[in-house]
């Protein structure tokens, strides 16, 4: 039994837990679009099944898909990954997907966001819209709908009270341009069980997500926080992340501590090819992709899951040395690498195709 | 996990159990055919809401809804009814669905049959086909795909052994045509986990689902079998079921037993108005339901569930003595009754649209 709740989560002693916590699975969803996958997807979908897979050795998946691919779905991912169907826009379950927030007592809800598609102006996304309530159908879990336009990868939590952001994404008037930023963050302590909000400046992709954080930098525990940036002041991520490290040095989160700061490189551009860029459909209203579109790639878009750090590579002379700052952030967890190459030109990596769902209880 | 096996669950251990056995839940589907069910099925959605409340008062519910009516779908049912996503070409859950079974260490599998909407050669069933696969994943059951053409109604099972059903519909040229009578008989041994098959000779409705067996009969408990009965010699239903009758009384089941036989009255056929008919989508290749349609109701196609037993009504003369035999078929279980005259000429009724989910173990 799903319950839609008309109260919010901090109201109701419910928090978002970090990414580190328990899970009980992570779900994902499956590309399909030829608007934004090359190919009619296919390679996306063979793309699809390492992270799928890579998480699935160490917590259960579940994959969300359409029904006119749930047969080839099924096919191609591993028989322990349960596939079921939902019907989808694209495949971005971090952003159409719900947060999930737990309690003391060890009770899982989930907070259904508003999603416009990233709010530039798709032909539709009512089916993505609708991820969030059919996950809480299946899995019997009670649901808060947020009165705010929100995606999981414009924020992090270090499940301690603490919200990080960027103010480039969360106050973009394409999102919720009725909203002030103090409204905006009251809604996120709400709906997120947090006292405090973090806002970094800008992301590192303005042309898709309206610069969402999880490109930039991420939890590594409370108190601490992973960053990508580059040395070369030639390269125009250089000054956005600078500015964005100014404000983590000088921020406190919500117990008061300073942040520990740990850089990790950034790989450089991906740029769609001219045979990449024709095997895309044009269609009014969506994106286009033409040859030559470059999009920030980035180690930090990564996925925590049971013991596990799945880590994008995208043949970049960084990737080896990304790892290994990960794994010395992480010390405890097995450092996985999966190509992450094909999913970035649209505007994401693995974390952005993935959303975690907490086990009850700290 | 769901995994597809390659043997039968004869092989492995398993059963059917009988409908009286404990379940988890009842599954259902949500009509929206607007060339099955007039006015675009907005009646017929209304009227689907009181067998899944009813059922719900004594057992968990899930409903698989197409996306297009998730949203109406999850608006009219009640709160604690589980509103999934599936897509269909139609709502028959008891023929679409598969058939669970069970071992006796508390395993629970499930029976993928071929499904071809009832041999009649609609345009399409290629999504009420995969239905059993859906919930397979969903809930997690391992999965037989059985190598025959059948549908939940068409058989009765004691889950000790014995299988009730027709001639007129297994061995019907629109299912199995290059299958013998053996070899089916062999097919539901196999798939049903059972030993005696008796075959009935006709079913109440050769125009749509070519007799189910389920419009006829229906063991009450093992030994024991209900059969809509008619005193009218005039009726054309009498000589069908007075044939069917013959045969039971010679008939033997799994244990040897002689079998105890019981009758329900029949209420009149159940006749379509100018006005329904008229609300009625016209589409090539679709069964025409025009005015003056007769379709057999019968308060055999009833539902067990936890400790209740839904039965239809059809505001007809004969509905309270069918509740009184029915009661006292089934002492220990509360007497629903529910009108069943908008499911009736689209060929079934509230046994038809649900498919009961056992619990493990005896």
């Amino acid at each position: 039994m799903s319950r839609l709740l008309d109260s919010t989560p901090r109201a109701d002693g419910f928090r978002m837990p970090a990414e580190w916590e328990r899970h009980d699975r992570t779900w994902m969803l499956w590309p399909r679009r030829p608007d934004v996958w090359r190919q009619g997807a296919k390679p996306a979908q063979r793309v699809w099944v390492e992270p799928a897979t890579a998480i699935s050795r160490f917590e259960p998946v579940s994959v969300g898909v359409d029904h006119e691919q749930f047969d080839n779905a099924r096919a191609l991912l591993p028989p322990d990954v349960r596939v079921v169907e939902i019907s989808q826009n694209d495949c971005w379950m971090r952003d159409s997907g719900p947060s999930f927030v737990t309690d003391d007592a060890g009770a899982v809800r989930l907070v259904d966001w508003r999603f416009n598609a990233h709010g530039y102006g798709l032909p539709a996304w009512d089916k993505d819209d609708r991820v969030p309530r059919k996950i809480a159908e299946i899995e019997g879990v009670d649901r808060y709908r947020a009165p705010l336009v929100l995606e999981g990868g414009s924020f992090h939590v270090d499940g301690q009270g603490t919200v990080l952001t960027t103010r480039e994404c969360l106050l973009n008037r394409n999102r919720n341009p009725e909203l002030t930023e103090s409204r905006i963050e009251e809604h996120l302590k709400d709906y997120l069980g947090a006292e405090t909000v973090i806002w970094l400046e800008r992301g590192l992709d303005p042309g898709i997500t309206s610069g969402h954080v999880d490109d930039v930098a991420m939890f590594v525990r409370p108190g601490v926080v992973a960053l990508g940036l580059t040395d070369d002041p030639d390269d125009w991520r250089h000054e956005v992340l600078a500015e964005d490290l100014a404000i983590l040095e000088r921020s406190r989160d919500a117990a008061g501590r300073s942040l520990e700061i740990h850089k990790v490189p950034l790989p450089a551009e991906v740029v769609l090819t001219e045979d990449e860029a024709a095997g895309i459909d044009v269609v009014d209203g969506s994106l286009p992709l033409p040859a030559g579109f470059a999009q920030a790639a980035t180690y930090i878009n990564c996925v925590l899951c049971g013991g596990g750090l799945i880590m994008p590579t995208f043949d970049d002379p960084a990737d080896a040395a990304a790892a290994a700052v990960l794994g010395e952030l992480f010390p405890e967890r097995q450092i996985v690498t999966v190509p992450g190459r094909e999913v970035v030109p649209a505007g994401g990596c693995f974390h952005c195709i993935t959303q975690q769902q907490p086990s009850g209880g700290r």
